[in-house]
């Protein structure tokens, strides 16, 4: 899905956002009806210069609208449409979209609500059909369509005014400024939510489009359609769920690599309804695959609506950075102290100077230009006596050193010593050094507004609270250009073909094992055997100490039965062992399948599972062994297959990863074999779609071997992939 | 420490905050002099009718000031003074304390700075002894003093207005609203910020204190003035750091007993410079023992200034609240999504209605107060078409049901549907059931700013965001009233008279066993074997595994050395075992002092640690052994002597809780007995004071009982406790 899957997209989007011409059908005599609504919002916008496309109202049951003529039906028009606004109810809207598709109208934006989301999926079959029978792309149904401030094209029919019971008019939806980000929301009122907050936060918009119900056009569409927008720096992203999880994650990737994605992923409660047979399948929510599919896209992820403003705020008006090297400034000791607290807290490092800057620093206090008081250090805090001037030369000549990555200043603006030129002068130092800089000044004074607004203006991202400026400077070095790859889906026949033979249910230990094997992935020298008189012969080709295992395709959880004799160091306790066992699967009525022995193995214990999300299909999470993964929750997960720099960054993940390199005398792990080894493990899944679950838990790493002690796994040939 | 200290500090403080005659000294004809500006601020008030007191100005050097008489000292005025503002050099202060103690004034504020704070150690000593030489209490010196809304005081010598580059007057800094909260402050610039962020979230103050150096009144002073004055319903604080911890943790307890004290600490990331003979000791962090402490004092701490804003908020409008089940009602879909994730987030329950409720909701539908297509469930969603009454409706049904601790309610205001009486509406349901409340409302229009402000004004807290909305609910029910008790000092001689002769430095093996004994800890069952011969017999004493252990005093990392021998059954192995480590005692060159032999233990592992805070003296640690405590940094600390019911606060807080309670077969704990042994053990060092460090690691877990399996522990008698 390289270039030319995208060049169609663009080809057909650019007559939604950006046509020649508009009908717009639906309007009314009315003017609060939808319809009328959005045709008089473009007969502004026409008006006013902004919009270019001919617009034309259509309505068979009048003539005339304000003097302008109403069109019976689309083919009266008589001129090519490249765009549709369909604001009719729900009934009527299939015969709307068959005239547009007999038209060869490009685009449609389905307003009228009523379909799917209210139960009523049989007229979201017909339309449905309707669309796969023309060529037309639709956005909706059920939307509030398209915000696009270029184009002038606005079909958000919400009143930028509305009265109080006073009668008095109040602003109800602020007029958004005309930017860099392009917005693309599954919900209708965030997108006037975040439109209002963006606005606030001096915010220019590009476009903001609700996807609705997405009968067609989805946010994958729009995904790949602003990565090669030029107008487009940033793409804001408000995401509830989506269909297709491969599809998403290659649009994502897909516009990740152009430019930064910022998403709100909402509903990370919901509880995933895949039926559990191992650990890994039981404890990866639907939250964590997504978290791990945004990590392979690059995609910075956001929690709430305020971080989501402040983090499109800073993309908008600065560019992503590498290091995590931050310079505090400020006039205010407290805002100093908790910077530093924040700053660490999110991932920020605030190094002191170099000796040299400080000598130079040194030099502006002999000059006054320094407060006496004030300690040359990192965070500065000129103290209240710090001046407009002395932010600016402090500033310059930490910013000339290019020794740090981001910039925070607090030029708080209550002391008499500061003016209103500080912003202005630490402008024209970030822009002459080219450093990304934010400022934070709390508050709702009118100089609070006034130092916020001008470095809004000035393109410096104003914040009013250090956790949110420190948040926003963080997810500037939390962005990374994913590496352009495409998440295909998996092949539906299995690629060890003797695995179609095996009956569906959960895998026996053989099997896995010498699926496991195909891949590389060792097990300990493991024997199968079915008659104590075989042991003395396989006692000669093992090490003590030995595990010998009951081995059952009835029996899943061997330990709960006493399945499990660990620590077996001579012939004897062998035998002792084997009968015991036996005697145990007899006891049970279970048939008797022989048992394995193994040479023990000991080292570090990992965890290391695959199971089939149902939206990502097959993923893959790797922990450290029992306890950590299910009590502390510490693992990590990522969408099959997965690369191995990708495995890498799940094994930094970990916040037990000390344990693998060596902790207390503990053995290290060689990482890169195990990311190796995760590698090979999605592969199993990714490419044997019959393997639904499987989980070697434990894996235990020993020198630069790992060994798949126990696995399990679970078939199912006829589920699809 | 009981209410006779608190009368003692009331009777004076009073003068403070509500005095009846002000000498303000350091009046000028420069109107910029601070002394000036703050006697003009006094003057305008009087103006206004807001000051009572008699404001008196003073400066040997003019005679006369806006035509009012200027004295050349206090004892020229010839009226009692309760309070003088000092705004002088600080060379010239200490002689205006030492005359207004000669003239008997009760108090004293210094806004001079140049003390202690610039390195003037020398006029910081004078200073402390003139005051010790009075009876007069003093505020500073270096702060902005205090701002009381109700009596008029007002010390802050920033000005409101300021001139723009353009020279036209901006507001500079917000008048302050009369309310209820009392802000102790250790910095003047965030005092003035947090004046202005409450001002701008509707939040009234009743008086603000900048603490200063702190040269004679302290935070601790203040917290607890306002805990016993029924203007203050809440106490905020901004700490930076105190200098006696116990006398503080009073101090807040006796506050937080009487009303929400709601604490910012900065400067987490402080370094302790404390020498750390034990894990525990390094561990654990200036931060990590205040934190402790805060729990202790059930004080609700937070993390930033807007968070400080929202917590205040909602403790000045609403009451602390016992349960954690939240009930969410809005009209924007995405809210409600965004809202159960951020809820759960914060420790906050969203469970849904019981049938009764439903069906009376249902009832509603039928009467069209809630749209068809709206799911009656909780979070409400009411959707687009939800009508202020539908809001009202709804939310009297659910509130009367008593079934919810907290509601937030989120009518966004955007829909056409909606009407600006929502707010009033919910407001008498609220006020009517006595349900706390808040509102969300997004954005700057003119809309969501009247939303806010209205609701404000009906003491209903409004927030901009869910997370922060959903912060502060949650800070509601996090206020617990502390049991009343007083932290007392450690009492300077040991309780054990016998530690008295050992010697500093680290503790004997023998002498730890030894006092834990005597706090009712046991050790598994030890022998000390000086000699080969010994074994044989003190073998019949003991039931293998065994454990054999180097004794000495030298070596105290004896698992390094390979001191520590595990696992021994027969007597063979014990002598064979003896004569490697007396081998190993040979070959490092020390002195033999024998072996130790104990009987293995097996359970879970804990550690159980104390030490000295430089600030809050003993403080005793609890965690999962080894990796989960200093990986995890799974542990709780608290100041000692704790309480059985602290110590089983400290047992919950731990995130791998689940390891005691029978994790996957594993011992279970008895947590109440656990707690008795934290308990126990607290008392040691607490009684104890010549035992800096003491650590029980491994403290095994068996059965009901707990063994302290290793020791280590520092002396040090010299150092004060």
């Amino acid at each position: 899905m390289g270039s030319g899957y995208m060049k169609r997209d663009i080809e057909s989007l650019k007559f939604l956002f950006n046509p020649r011409s508009i009908a717009v059908v639906g309007v009314s005599r009315d003017p609060l009806k939808l319809g009328s609504i959005i045709y008089h919002k473009l007969m502004r916008n026409k008006t006013l210069g902004i919009l270019k496309a001919e617009v034309y109202p259509v309505n068979p049951r009048i003539r005339d609208l304000d003097g302008a003529r109403v069109y019976s039906k689309i083919s009266e028009i008589g001129e090519s449409i490249d765009l549709v606004v369909i604001a009719v109810p729900a009934e009527v809207v299939v015969d709307i979209v068959r005239e547009a598709g007999e038209n060869e109208v490009k685009t449609a934006i389905i307003i009228s609500g009523g379909f799917a989301e209210t139960g009523r999926k049989d007229l979201d079959e017909e339309l449905r059909r309707a669309i796969s029978e023309s060529s037309i792309r639709v956005l909706g149904p059920n939307t509030l369509g398209v915000l696009d401030l270029i184009s002038g094209v606005d079909t958000f029919f919400l009143p930028h005014q509305k009265p109080l019971s006073n009668g008095r008019m109040a602003e109800n939806l602020p007029e958004a400024i005309l930017g860099n980000v392009a917005v693309i929301s599954q919900s209708g009122a965030l997108s006037e939510i975040l439109m209002d907050c963006l606005k606030a936060g001096g915010v220019g918009i590009r476009t903001i489009v609700c996807v609705g119900n997405q009968i067609d056009l989805s946010t994958e569409d729009f995904l790949r359609y602003f990565a090669y927008d030029e107008s487009t720096k940033v793409i804001a992203v408000y995401l509830e769920g989506v269909r297709d999880g491969r599809r998403f994650l290659n649009a994502l990737i897909e516009a990740s690599s152009k430019k930064p994605v910022v998403v709100m992923k909402a509903g990370k409660t919901e509880v995933a309804s895949r039926a559990a047979y191992t650990h890994t399948a039981s404890m990866v929510g639907s939250i964590q695959v997504y978290r791990g599919a945004f990590k392979q896209a690059g995609v910075v992820e956001v929690e709430d609506m305020e971080e989501m403003v402040d983090v499109v705020k800073a993309f908008s008006m600065l560019n992503p950075v590498r290091g995590n090297k931050l310079f505090v400034l400020t006039n205010a000791g407290g805002l100093a102290v908790l910077s530093s607290d924040l700053a660490l807290q999110y991932g920020l490092a605030i190094p002191d100077m170099p000796v040299k800057v400080k000598e130079d620093l040194e030099e502006l206090k002999k000059h006054g230009l320094i407060p006496q008081i004030a300690v040359v250090q990192n965070p500065l805090d000129l103290t209240a006596q710090g001046s407009s001037e002395s932010f600016e030369q402090v500033f310059r000549i930490v910013a000339s050193s290019s020794l740090y990555d981001l910039y925070l200043v607090m030029p708080s603006h209550q002391p008499p010593s500061l003016d209103d030129t500080v912003v202005d002068r630490l402008s024209s130092v970030a822009r002459k050094y080219n450093v990304p800089m934010v400022v934070c000044e709390y508050g709702e004074s009118e100089w609070s507004r006034l130092i916020r607004e001008r470095s809004d203006k000035l393109g410096i991202p104003s914040y009013t609270d250090i956790r949110r400026a420190v948040k926003a400077l963080s997810a500037l070095t939390s962005y990374k250009r994913p590496i352009e790859r495409s998440f295909k889906y998996p092949i539906k026949e299995n690629r060890l073909r003797w695995i179609d033979s095996l009956p569906d249910g959960p895998l026996s230990e053989d099997s896995a094992i010498k699926i496991l094997k195909e891949y590389n992935i060792e097990a300990p020298k493991t024997f199968r055997i079915m008659e104590e008189i075989e042991l003395e012969k396989i006692m000669e080709h093992l090490s003590p100490p030995l595990v010998l295992k009951i081995s059952s395709s009835k029996i899943t959880h061997k330990t709960d039965v006493g399945g499990v004799l660990l620590g077996i160091n001579t012939l004897e306790e062998l035998v002792e062992g084997f009968r015991l066992l036996k005697k145990r699967v007899g006891d049970l009525g279970v048939e008797w399948e022989g048992a394995t022995v193994q040479e023990m193995v000991r080292g570090v214990e990992l965890i290391l599972g695959s199971s089939w999300d149902a939206i990502f299909g097959p993923v893959v999470t790797i922990g450290l062994g029992g306890i950590y993964t299910e009590i502390i929750r510490d693992f990590s997960v990522r969408v099959a297959p997965i690369e191995p720099y990708e495995a890498e960054e799940m094994i930094n993940e970990l916040k037990m990863k000390k344990m693998l390199e060596g902790y207390r005398g503990s053995p290290r792990v060689d990482l890169k074999k195990l990311a190796n080894a995760i590698t090979s493990f999605s592969s199993i899944i990714f490419e044997n779609s019959s393997i639904k679950q499987l989980e070697i838990n434990p894996l235990i790493a020993k020198d630069d071997k790992f060994y798949a002690v126990d696995v399990r796994g679970l078939l199912n040939k006829r589920e699809k992939g």
